[in-house]
């Protein structure tokens, strides 16, 4: 049944009402029809990948002389539009399809076809003189073609986004790392007072973190620069021309300026997702690290009054509609409830991985919107952090002064002169006492007061040290 | 700086403009500009739920004579076109915000004010009349409020929607059960061959997955029952009157027919979560049970001439472009991944309501967030799996007969006869010599024809017998 | 090849040596020989609780004249001998074996078999007068067997080690919660400042958990009790006589005190394991909520003069070799690695139990033994933590008092008598001055000194007030 | 109290009595009665590891005279015996004790300073000459010491056990790839009829899966062997001598013949541990292709008479007791349930690494547990999995055959011929009608039987070709 608003398309099942101004056609229909589950779209990045697929293949395709040129150029114009965001609003599948990612690499196929025939002068639905399957789709099967789009927009993102924002994550700490060389305050083990740190090395920590995890997210990206394209629908390459999967594979990498490749192994590249799992492994990581540092920035902002208090966070908004001052660290909220959802979408890429069956893995839909979906967090979370946390943190000197001179555990210092158990006895009496190290290292007679003031000094304790 | 597309808003940290035809206000504005990350928006059902807090908290109020009357029944009023989801449009913040969902609170507070103050004559940023903080957060907190609205709209969803649609679940396997329950096929343990069942016998078995798990979630109801209303900013109740906890769970049962009530205990409503990791577990062993019941439909449907083809599948769209005939059990795939996205919901949400800090849960939102998923998703796929492919099963009876005849676990039946041992030769020589039990039960001499016909029957194999 | 240490026994695979002092068999031995892999012995409590199965298989069976009264008894004698413990170190085989659980049920077999024999005066590889399937497995299959004793043993210890655990440390908790009522101390939201709440309230909050985490674990305890013996190899019941199953259920509740019953499907208890997810749900949401209090208690206890240092936790052991005083929070760690330990073994069984193929899951002994491990972990872990921890945990008033005082949000008091904006300049003019509430109050002009000593009391902000 | 069997061993906290046969003291003592929890002992490897740190730390600090020869070449001796396992009995700690593992390093300590006295003519106790803290642990604290352990147990499992079993596993599988190059099969998407492979060419793919595998573990040694020793309490180096970091490095690479190094940043080596997470990252990936690996071998044996029954499982136990015949795929069940293990210890080792607070994790104890599991867990299964089922593999060719040219997909190869419409309706006439393609193919009058011998060959549909 059609109206104004619809036009009939046409598959193998025979005809489907298609909304008059959507360029996608009757298998895209069906699976508006058939899967209407939450609203997840599959992922922009992913048609975009899908797109430029069906432009490097329609350009290989006509150098051999297998498609029309006039028809691999209008495929190429098409193609180009949805690549550019063009066509954005034309792909409306959810996540939740195929698992083979049949039915978008189709929604592709078939906005591709209409719009190219549009340019061409025929009307929509028409398939001639481009045809979704017989041109667009020349040479390929989702099969290959999907895994493939995962890895370029996988790729890309990682490459073009993650990695940045990390780089600009350690920047940013590396620069607290040596604006705070100079602040000695008391370091913290099992949440106890521990000997001096200054405020320089704890962030320098945080920055090594920083720095190690771009240099991991680098080694998992030469597997993803595998593509599956060219195996077609099992992996041996049936109808595709000899030369089609490498040529391909160099023209994405031109596209893109990512040095893509064949496969080595295309069985291998369809049925299993095992880079995928490597490479979000290293984002596993990134997010483990980074839970510890706004962790740790957090504690050190606890306050204003009844905390550490060693840092002051830039105050974004009101606080408490109650109380008035409160200040919250939201950016540090935000950032680890998205490690939250990137440990949630570790264990669903994981588990999707596992589930390959012979000469397919068909979980490839949620593996590559759990990717994406963590490296889009991620980045955004990150650059935010950056800009509305990080760069505003001021050190309060008075307070890290404060608490580093009352620590007990700068006796420590004095253990070399008296020994371990004269030292041990003076921290304890004044523990118990509630008094000052001084005091009881006065009133043991173990030590001058000149002399505790020439040794219990904490910017000594910063490094090795000649007393080995 | 305003122009004709905006206006000024106002809050503590001072002016900010918003777009005009915006009903939210400064603070929703701030956490748009400072939360540009992804695109997950706080799930809808927490802002109605948000909504019926604002309600019930003016009814309630006004009630005790702490509100106007006149303000009191303009804010139900905006309230209630936010309960029924006239105003979505106003609730931009995404789900990367502060962690106790004041940003949300708060979009929700100004947006009823505007909204209110509107119908009341007054201009848009006005604060006057009504109130966000003064009126419709009267006697509130972003922390109580926010794991109220999870609770609310955890409880809504799992009782109005997951469990119907896991009892419809039950319904179409049992009917199926009952449908198969004459059909004999081979058992299959380890994934080899072993002694026989009926197809209904099978379908019973996921027909008590999907009862048990109905029951399950029942059984995490009343946990999702208790709410924090009434615990303010630490669970103490400051700035509450007595009452007002009490009274609010009495009214919101009443708006949603379900039998809420307040927390006993309020400082674990806001710094615990655990209420709901105990609800998601329940999900959790829901989708083990479906991706086990969808992962054997599949099996079953392998084929249709190199696999089991013991059940037809319906064919709901064409499948490949290159190979005709062949029919994925897309509806088996689309719930599977939902199941893995379950899985990974999961993850999110244990980290998360691990990391509690004292009087608060910082979490809230992904938590909420992915609770909400999964129930969504879980509730539309397990439908359209109904609908689409269970409904449509159809047994293959021909291939199921010639498994089932070919079966050499037959032999199991004339153990008790000619002895196991015996029994024993004669299965291996079949396996051996690739012929059938019967030819090697005759070729032993052990047998003859009309005894083995009498006592080789798998239809007598499918209970308890005599013979113990 | 046998030797003055071994004898010979034999299978369908023929002959093979076993130790001579073992009890078990061929089948013990080739597992023994076939899965060299880790060191993960099957759960002692799997292998007595199939000897439970054992025992009340031979009582059934020879009540119905099954097997003979002699056999049966000798079955039960041995079988209680390894009820009671006594033939532990014949159960070699690990975890990593027959998905099915197949090996352990024979190693359980043999043993009983042989050592009945040699009750009876035979030889050890006699198999007769008692034979380990024709008399020992009688009527039963690994298939039942396995997920029956792992039923069993996780019954048992939910309800005998786990939920007692669970509820003594809902005593502790709510001791501490009694013992704390009155003291009152600054509240913490974000881990920052808030209003004051008593340490008995942050302990009742405590205490709630627990309390929950007992009745939910109650709540998932029915599941477990349904009993898949009697199901035999695929469900159906094959081999058993009628009444079979409800009457070794019967025998096993007058065995262990805990009312097992027959499962209604036995297709289901063999094949999904979704009560065991379910039931470990709850073990889940108990770690969440014990991590939880954990770490409150270890930030409380940070000090113990760089902290909050709030409470003052047992001294157990020496802390640091370097650091005298230095008291770490050991138990605390110990716990939450715990914790750690159980949201894998989570992650294992919800994998595991996705993971079954049509009549059989083949996941059964990694099932069992996460769970148990998960449930041996957290009862020792948390009689260790109430002992070491909590029940030494002493307040330290001075320094609680030292922060209340200092907080800035005891301004929260003044604003309904000078209004929030008043209120929000003295708290804003203290934090950036570094000043008292007071001194700003005073300073302000808006109260006199015998109107701020009135009002802000933090005493009187720790429940809702007529103020509402 | 002593008595004939105890001697007294005495710490900072007094006297307590000790196991007379033990090397071990008073530290060690107190964790043994402080953590009565499970049963699961600290890693044996990571024992050893902290033997070998004892090692390089005399004969580092003997070198630059800082402590006496005579005392450093006793400790040295002593410390051999350790790594050597001769005294792993004197480890009785458990898992779940300190966070940060001084249990263990204490116990490490105190049997090699008696070991060594007792070496020197001193009884066990005496604490002199050598003294387990001033001497064995000189220059060292556990925050330090215990994170290199790991790091070096880790490193060695890593390169020593697991790699060349996944290499093994690669040429295992690359064997089979040659060996079935030439067997044609029917290949399988979406776990249906697809066109054609070689069975070879499924072997090729996991191959590939092996080698990707054990390439991802060589990318992340690197991280594992930078060290964390030198850093001391805090990561500042206190109480170290310059230059005994990266000496102890150097002396443990060639104690290992592996190039360990020291951590560039000591304060990100103590607090976090994203290196071990992005190592298990690349263990979990391995899991996943494990996981497909197995289950695909396990699908392609199911059978013998009812399922694809491609493959021949070796038989190494009997199956059931039931059904004579029953070869269960128990090695693969064995394996699987190994990568289940795996994926737990990913959840485990994630959550703990994000756990760390300022300058130190003390999470450390159960990430070293998990993953030395896990690698114990994958060598030992991976071996098994090729010695017992791998290597013995056997192609059923007949079935494979019979599959093969039963299968529709076949009619792929008449498309290019008679178009796609012609070639959709043969097979799904032939689909409907229960018929052969060639019956179909001839009924249409499309192709003659000459043409349809012709075009229809598997054999050449195994490879991209001239048609493209």
């Amino acid at each position: 049944m059609t109206s104004a608003n619809s036009r009939l398309e046409r598959d193998s099942f025979g005809d489907i009402a298609v909304p008059s101004s959507a360029y996608w056609g009757a298998q895209t229909q069906r699976s508006v029809e058939n899967f209407p589950i939450g609203g997840q779209r599959m992922p922009i990045e992913i048609v975009h990948a899908l797109a430029r697929i069906k432009r490097a293949a329609a350009e290989v395709n006509a150098a051999k002389g297998l498609i029309d040129k006039n028809i691999a150029e209008a495929i190429v114009a098409a193609a180009q539009e949805v690549i550019d965001g063009k066509l954005d609003q034309h792909f409306p599948l959810v996540v939740w399809q195929t698992g083979s990612g049949t039915q978008s690499n189709m929604n592709v196929n078939e906005v591709i076809a209409n719009r190219a025939n549009e340019g061409l002068g025929a009307p929509l639905g028409a398939k001639a003189p481009v045809h979704p399957n017989d041109h667009v789709n020349y040479g390929q099967s989702s099969n290959d073609c999907f895994p493939t789009a995962i890895h370029i927009a996988a790729a890309l993102v990682v490459s073009g986004r993650l990695i940045p924002a990390v780089k600009r994550l350690h920047e940013a700490l590396d620069a607290k790392a040596k604006a705070y060389a100079d602040i000695v305050k008391i370091g913290r083990t099992h949440l106890q007072d521990a000997t001096p740190v200054t405020l320089g090395q704890e962030f320098s920590g945080y920055a090594a973190q920083a720095g190690y995890a771009a240099a991991r997210l680098e080694k998992t990206l030469p597997d993803l620069l595998g593509l599956a394209q060219g195996g077609t629908a099992v992996g041996t390459g049936l109808n595709t021309a000899p030369g089609f999967a490498e040529e391909v594979a160099a023209n994405l990498a031109e596209q893109t300026d990512l040095p893509f490749v064949t496969a080595p192994n295309k069985f291998e590249a369809l049925a299993a997702h095992d880079a995928i799992v490597f490479a979000h492994g290293a984002i596993n990581a990134l997010a483990t690290g980074l839970y510890k540092i706004a962790s740790d920035i957090r504690l050190m902002g606890c306050g204003p009054r009844a905390g550490f208090a060693e840092l002051r966070l830039p105050e974004n908004e009101p606080g408490s509609s109650i109380m008035p001052g409160k200040v919250n660290p939201t950016q540090v909220e935000a950032i680890t409830m998205i490690c939250a959802r990137v440990f949630g979408n570790h264990q669903t890429i994981t588990f999707s991985a596992s589930q390959g069956h012979l000469e397919l893995n068909v979980m490839k839909p949620v593996i590559g919107f759990a990717f994406l979906e963590s490296v889009a967090l991620l980045a955004d979370g990150i650059d935010s952090f950056i800009l509305r946390c990080l760069d505003g943190l001021e050190p309060d000197e008075a307070n890290i002064k404060r608490f580093l001179e009352r620590s007990l555990m700068l006796v420590t210092a004095l253990a070399p002169k008296i020994g371990y158990d004269a030292a041990s006895k003076i921290a304890r009496a004044a523990h118990k006492n509630g008094t000052s190290l001084k005091e009881e290292a006065l009133a043991s007679g173990k030590v001058t007061e000149a002399e505790f003031d020439a040794i219990v000094r904490p910017e000594k304790m910063l490094a090795p040290g000649e007393e080995g």
